[in-house]
């Protein structure tokens, strides 16, 4: 039997570490007395006597007849304080706000979408135009719960030429494809349950993931998707609920998963009960279309959602999501609960723009001049001693590893200091292992002042001495193949 | 000291305690063994020893190798399985989706907007020329982080108008607004937390704070703003984090707050450190506004938001917050990590409309038509033996009472049936003491035919006998002021 003593320990250690853990977060009321001598199967006198050690240790304090509570403010979610503290260059929401600030003369190599230059504003404008001679109720209304059966409609035939089969009513709009997962997440998650994502993935899936205060474990991607056996002992260890990834063309890699991947992803999947999510935001840049999950699967397990922001229009919102139509309808539930009703116009227009004789002719200028802005890059790159991880068959992205033990947060931030904002490689990585990596969108590359700034950069981030020291990249157990 | 019999029988009393509170959801994966004796400050035998129990009893399971698990399916988020179960009249997401459903013949004087024949198309469709004019950049970027400033400045200099000083930093857009509680939400509250609501008060605050998986308190409402006393007793009671109301025109019952309640308010949540949110969707009904809490307060712990789908248009979907500087930068964070970039599109659609010439002059329509059609619902309704508990001085809503006995969930069954959305009180009332209330639309009940449905369900609706048995208002502690 602990002795007295230890029982007050007990409680005090239980405490401190349900706030180093935070799941009692700074400002937030503890158990009640009895409540805690109840859990605990322990007097109230032992729990009373822990609480006031920890108040007198200023762990916690006490409010006049409301109880005790965490020291510390009241407990604002601060997304930047949960989970690891990094340099900024490497935070994801750091990197985001850099991409989504303007100044006319910022260079944006490390943004995620075409300039302004390279879009369809020609179709975008025929679309509003088109749109202000709708009728009153498109222009006023709500749209119905799932969103506008026009758009869902089409969406229904895209997915099927993608050998998706998902009835008009398996599909729910979104206000964007980050909305679609973060509507699921709150569907299938719980505070503490794991989540594996590529190592590299795109970024905003951390900050996303520490919303929910999920734990994210990474799968180190490989030129042909996640590293099988890695994925398959992630799921052995961890249990994870959910494991989110790109469809059709990966970011940051560029890479494609190959069908034998997608294969034996799909029989782990359902050995384990896991959750697919495949972002499939890039399909309109694929020269040749990889495999879908969603189409092997029959969107049993497999969610698949996308939007037209990367390229049609970021400045109108609209995403969607595709999956089992008994999840669709609680997840249209959570959409009414946490947004209300959609609107109807943004996807009456995005629905003009997309079917409007110039869409695919405007996609195959973006594709050809993409490609050829991924050969000038990455010649410029080289010539610096930047080289590709892997060449991409189509797309913007272009994962590349900088010289040897150049660090990319410090490149990073001597380069904003000149106006050109990078997006370093460790704000990709949940293990930290992509610290001499950079992307770089190719459509946003072109311009030659980028080049002079890397080049002078380069030679002002202090040179290690050869070999590089062994800490530049941190082993660590979910160290990503293209982080290394 | 407890027998070990008895710490056996602790440890199951607390893990069902959790299923039972739904801080252990079906499907979710419980404290390993030697977690729960660490918590608990047993030995590892005695959990097991319990765990074993609770899975012969099919409380919980275990997965080989991977833990125990409460029993059920995995825990998707049903919202519609969160809470009491209440009948689908009064339950708050079914009465959303009838109301968002779109029929041709469907009466709706249970929505809360306009008819679209009412709505400013005109100017929306200008709106949507003059967006079609705009360079490429508005026309295909994202947003910066807090929204398209120049509606942000004109929003700093409308909210100045009404006393509200808020800088346009301090100021965010959002999808919605009900996108904006979201978030506010996500911000300050943790599961378990309570939150203040008037009762009655918008019946998709219930749903989104269901998602929220907090504690709703109900406050009874009066003709000028909550019941102070309820509202204090509260307060001491349940140590409330946030209470949300609306600014100006109160849905469902179309009072305003005094001035002397608004002063009160404001010092009962300073001395509890409460956070308030005023939702002002309706400002632009006043004919004279009543105060605002962030207008007394200064944005120190009062958060403003609105959006003009209500006065403009639900289509394009655009809220927005006001709120503390140091709040709003976490808010930005949140909404990155949730949502990514905003959209310009609506944020410039929405301006041009509002800046338009013709705007204001609408909206004085809207309030002259709005006028006559309350006092004809007032009438018409009379007859029926239906009395507005209150005459709203502006707005669309006016909160009725029905005939004694007369079971609003009923009369809205019935009448769907003919076509005829209601908006039943229960939907309204956390304490479900607003069974002999409904919120009728005036701008919605203008056809006849509403009047004849109406008469023939209250003929139909079973009589009680005088005087009507007691459960048919059952006694609740929030039993609101507004409800009886």
């Amino acid at each position: 039997m602990p002795t007295s003593h230890t029982r007050i320990e007990a409680v005090m250690a239980a405490v401190r570490a349900k706030i180093a853990s935070r799941s009692y977060l700074p400002g937030a009321r503890l158990p009640s007395v009895r409540a805690q001598a109840r859990t605990m199967g322990l007097s109230v006198s032992t729990v009373v006597e822990a609480y006031e050690r920890l108040v007198a240790e200023e762990v916690i304090h006490a409010r006049r007849g409301a109880g005790f509570y965490v020291a510390g403010p009241a407990a604002p979610l601060a997304l930047a304080e949960i989970g690891p503290r990094l340099d900024r260059e490497v935070d994801p929401l750091w990197v985001s706000r850099q991409a989504l600030e303007t100044g006319k003369d910022l260079l944006k190599p490390g943004c995620g979408w075409l300039p302004a230059s390279w879009t369809y504003a020609e179709g975008m404008r025929r679309a509003l135009r088109g749109t202000a001679r709708a009728g009153e109720a498109l222009l006023a209304d709500y749209a119905t719960a799932r969103g506008l059966p026009a758009l869902r409609q089409w969406l229904a035939r895209r997915l099927a030429a993608m050998d998706v089969e998902a009835q008009p009513e398996q599909i729910m709009l979104t206000e964007s494809s980050t909305h679609a997962i973060d509507l699921i997440c709150r569907f299938l998650l719980q505070p503490g349950d794991t989540v594996l994502v590529d190592d590299p993935c795109y970024f905003n899936f951390h900050a996303l993931l520490r919303a929910h205060r999920v734990q994210v474990v990474g799968v180190p991607f490989t030129p042909g998707g996640p590293d099988l056996a890695a994925f398959e002992a992630a799921v052995r260890t961890h249990s994870p609920r959910l494991y989110i990834t790109n469809a059709g063309i990966h970011n940051p890699t560029g890479a494609t998963l190959s069908s034998v991947t997608a294969h034996r992803l799909l029989k782990l999947a359902d050995a384990s009960e896991l959750v697919i999510v495949e972002d499939d935001l890039y399909a309109d840049y694929e020269t040749s279309p990889a495999p879908r999950l969603a189409a092997f699967d029959g969107l049993s397990r497999v969610i698949h959602i996308g939007s037209f922001s990367k390229s049609l229009s970021a400045s109108l919102r609209c995403g969607h999501i595709a999956a089992r139509a008994d999840w669709i309808d609680a997840l249209v539930d959570l959409k009414i609960a946490t947004h209300f009703g959609g609107g109807q116009l943004p996807a009456a227009i995005l629905l003009a723009a997309l079917t409007g004789s110039g869409y695919r002719r405007h996609m195959e200028g973006v594709r050809a001049r993409l490609a050829t802005a991924m050969e000038q890059t990455i010649q410029h790159l080289g010539a610096l001693g930047i080289v590709p991880w892997l060449r991409p068959g189509a797309g913007m992205f272009l994962w590349c590893r900088l010289p040897d033990g150049v660090d990319a947060a410090a490149l990073a931030r001597t380069c904003l200091q000149e106006g050109v904002v990078l997006a370093p490689g460790n704000a990709f990585s949940q293990s930290l292992s992509a610290s001499g990596y950079l992307r770089f969108n190719v459509s946003q590359s072109l311009d030659g002042r980028l080049f002079e700034v890397l080049a002078r950069a380069l030679a002002s981030v202090p040179a290690p001495l050869l070999p590089p020291p062994l800490s530049a990249e941190p082993a660590a157990p979910t160290t990503g193949r293209a982080g290394q």
